[in-house]
């Protein structure tokens, strides 16, 4: 079975067999049943537990060995002790796939821990079993409706986005992460790995930006030639961890990898074109921007604001990222100028409150004009747009989605950024706003321009690379 | 009269005359004396307009002259061109402060633009009323109940957080920064300047800490002495925005001030004292950090992460930004290490999920002893709490915030930095968590810990300095 195939077994199964699995299913007793039902998850599902004949109206096995069907993937709950026994009896079963949720094997300080996960990998090395984990959250496809977090999850989205992690806090529970499609926490990582799964997302057509979490890797080498591969055909955003000596150590007993030098880790992403993204913050725009604007073009860019001194922060965010604020293009911004008054100066960044409030059309007409043209000037490959939020408002002649989304229709070549404010006055939510334009999949939200530009600019770079190899 | 007592006129009116106020009263009309009323601003208001008797219930006055009382404060809501009329009858008047909010000015490129403000500070020269402005939202003052400023604000809090802005976007109107106790929107800033304002904060019990947005400044000698000597008593937060000659370009028809070079502003912040705040964020978490917490006493840090991943996150960051990981502390952990599973690392960062997941009490109270034990650790300073929202949840014995609140009153010396994640699990809102804390006074919350990391390490660096000075 090659790579692909397999890691789609943990993805896509089509059948889950449950061990270890509680009768218990009191909200706090995590039953990962509970959610299966909930979300929608069509595969079937087999709870094994010799104690019950039923958990939450669902046949249970007192055995994996009596399943009748045949099993895509077994989830097991077990306590580690006896996690190796289960393990070889779902082997036996003919069951390819296994996730091993429990912790105490390689992160644990004794002797115990570090034998019970030789034991596992002897397993795996004599039956050809693969295993996701131990210490993992599990799997996660929005496409299928499921994840098997324990830790609830209702941020799951059909978005093209596939995330790789070594740590279930990343899969989906920060509040910044919100934008899953499809999630793999590798937790210990002692078979499945970042490779494997990277693999798999190479191939799969529902998701066109890669998201990785990465403590540490075994196989540098492997992971070298299939990133540099993969980076040629999506963009493969990366937050490395464990960067100093100090976190090397306390990633050792976290999931017990092995983490590089940082310089090498450079050196990789200079080489490869995977983005490095620096904090959760960058790798939430990052993910974002590529999932929701087209490809960058180049280093020109437009600041429309409704504030002059917000003009000036990003101005001074796109000097400092690298970015080239667009010569204004005399014939465009001729029809800016008539719309102005008359002492008005009309540059980039355009300062867009003199403008609007002054025009006689209505203030959302006149923004949606203004924006227009000021995009018509052929230097602008990508725009900032800090607008407020309060005109997502059902009482004006336009909304601000409806104006954002015209102004990406209009440009479909040029990345548009919205930066709404203000949410709060007149109790708009800039939640709403994102989720409608989330459903258009054109425009990004990113909550202030220095973070717009530095996406920007980070995105810019890897078309770059993109171009030059 | 010394420059608090003129600057109080503006922060603390008790009467107020509208000069240029419109009958109009619909909400896009943005008539000022809407939210006055609605804020429960207990001064009185004195509208000027020749065409009606009252306004809202108000009584109106045909011109200033025939105002019978004494008035602390002109509001001009004038066109440019018959501003410095109005202005000079204010002055015949003998009001002694005035806020102009009118754009055309210094900020507009022709001629009359130029000579309307050289009007203005004539005026202001032969009278002695002080001026702000042009082209500003005017003051706010939560103490008092008011917003002059046309563009609504719901973000008044009493709290002791004093700003000062060369734009109106900064003035309590970001998301980011809602936490604006005092605020003085300069604009143009042709008389009242950045110096005076703060040496009005700097002699106000109600402001604690101080924020300033700084595009450019006219006397940078006596700024540089001001600064300096207020540095030493309060907090100084600065965003100085127009850092490149670009930038300067685009000051210059915002507000008409001139920047000096950004290394230039280096120097003065290293000698001053002054905190630089780099982007918007970095405002808010200081603001909050300043505000919420006590002066942290050392570099010293511990990290207790529900999440092993976050927790080498979080490292990674102290690392960064030079904060000194607390080597544990051998009396304490012993506390730790026996409530902990025999073959867990007990350290720090300290990952939580364990010991509590397998505690014999509940998982709060858990918690709860847990950070109290790691936090007798005495080279522990300032401590990062990454934790789940969801645990303010009314069915737990014991919720986020009380846990939360008891460690902080358990240490008050020390620097309690919440990162609470998740809150969009089980619906729970992080700003409803986020505004009970604000209650205590005693825990800010930073969205994520690589930016708790760096506003503890800048909060840091700020205390050295008062002390090697």
């Amino acid at each position: 079975m090659d790579i692909v195939e397999q890691i789609k077994l943990f993805l896509e199964p089509r059948s889950i067999a449950l061990l270890g699995i509680s009768r218990q299913t009191d909200p706090n007793s995590y039953n990962i049943i509970a959610p299966l039902l909930k979300q929608g998850f069509q595969g079937k599902l087999y709870p094994v537990n010799p104690h019950t004949d039923e958990i939450m109206g669902v046949k249970t096995y007192p055995e994996v060995a009596q399943i009748e069907d045949e099993i895509d993937l077994a989830l097991l709950f077990t306590s580690r002790k006896i996690t190796p026994k289960i393990l070889q009896e779902c082997a036996d079963k003919g069951i390819k796939a296994a996730i091993i949720v429990g912790q105490g094997f390689n992160d644990a300080t004794d002797d115990l821990g570090k034998k019970l996960q030789n034991d596992i990998t002897a397993i795996i090395k004599k039956t050809g079993i693969r295993v996701l984990g131990p210490n993992t959250l599990g799997t996660a496809n929005a496409f299928l409706n499921f994840s098997l977090s324990f830790a609830e999850q209702y941020g799951l989205e059909k978005i093209p986005v596939g995330l790789v992690s070594q740590s279930g806090i990343f899969f989906g529970i920060i509040n910044e992460l919100r934008m899953l499609g499809k999630g793999i926490d590798l937790g210990n990582g002692c078979d499945v790995d970042v490779t494997d799964c990277l693999e798999y997302y190479e191939a799969d057509p529902e998701v066109k930006v890669i998201a990785l979490h990465i403590e540490g890797i075994n196989n540098g080498r492997k992971f070298f030639q299939v990133a540099k591969r993969v980076a040629q055909k999506k963009p493969v955003i990366v937050l490395k961890t464990g960067r100093s000596k100090q976190s090397a150590k306390a990633a050792q007993s976290h999931t017990g990898s092995i983490i590089g030098k940082d310089e090498i880790w450079d050196a990789l992403f200079k080489q490869t074109g995977l983005i490095r993204a620096h904090t959760i913050d960058e790798m939430s725009d990052l993910i974002k921007l590529f999932s929701h604007a087209p490809p960058i073009k180049g280093r020109g860019v437009g600041i429309a604001s409704y504030s002059g001194g917000m003009g000036i922060y990003t101005l001074d965010a796109c000097n400092k990222y690298g970015l080239n604020i667009a010569e204004p293009h005399s014939e465009t911004m001729e029809k800016i100028v008539k719309a102005a008054p008359h002492w008005f100066n009309v540059g980039n960044p355009l300062d867009l409150w003199p403008i609007i409030s002054t025009s006689e059309k209505s203030i959302e007409e006149s923004l949606k004009d203004t924006i227009l043209a000021f995009m018509e000037n052929p230097a602008i490959d990508s725009v900032i747009l800090f607008l407020a939020a309060w005109m997502e408002n059902e009482n004006t002649p336009l909304l601000l989605t409806e104006i954002i989304s015209a102004i990406a229709d209009a440009f479909p070549d040029k990345a548009v950024v919205l930066c709404p404010y203000g949410g709060w006055v007149h109790d708009v939510d800039i939640q709403i706003i994102e989720n409608k334009l989330k459903k258009t999949g054109k425009v990004p939200i990113i909550p202030t321009p220095d973070r717009a530009a530095k996406a920007l600019s980070t995105a810019a770079t890897y078309y770059e690379f993109l171009q030059n190899t």
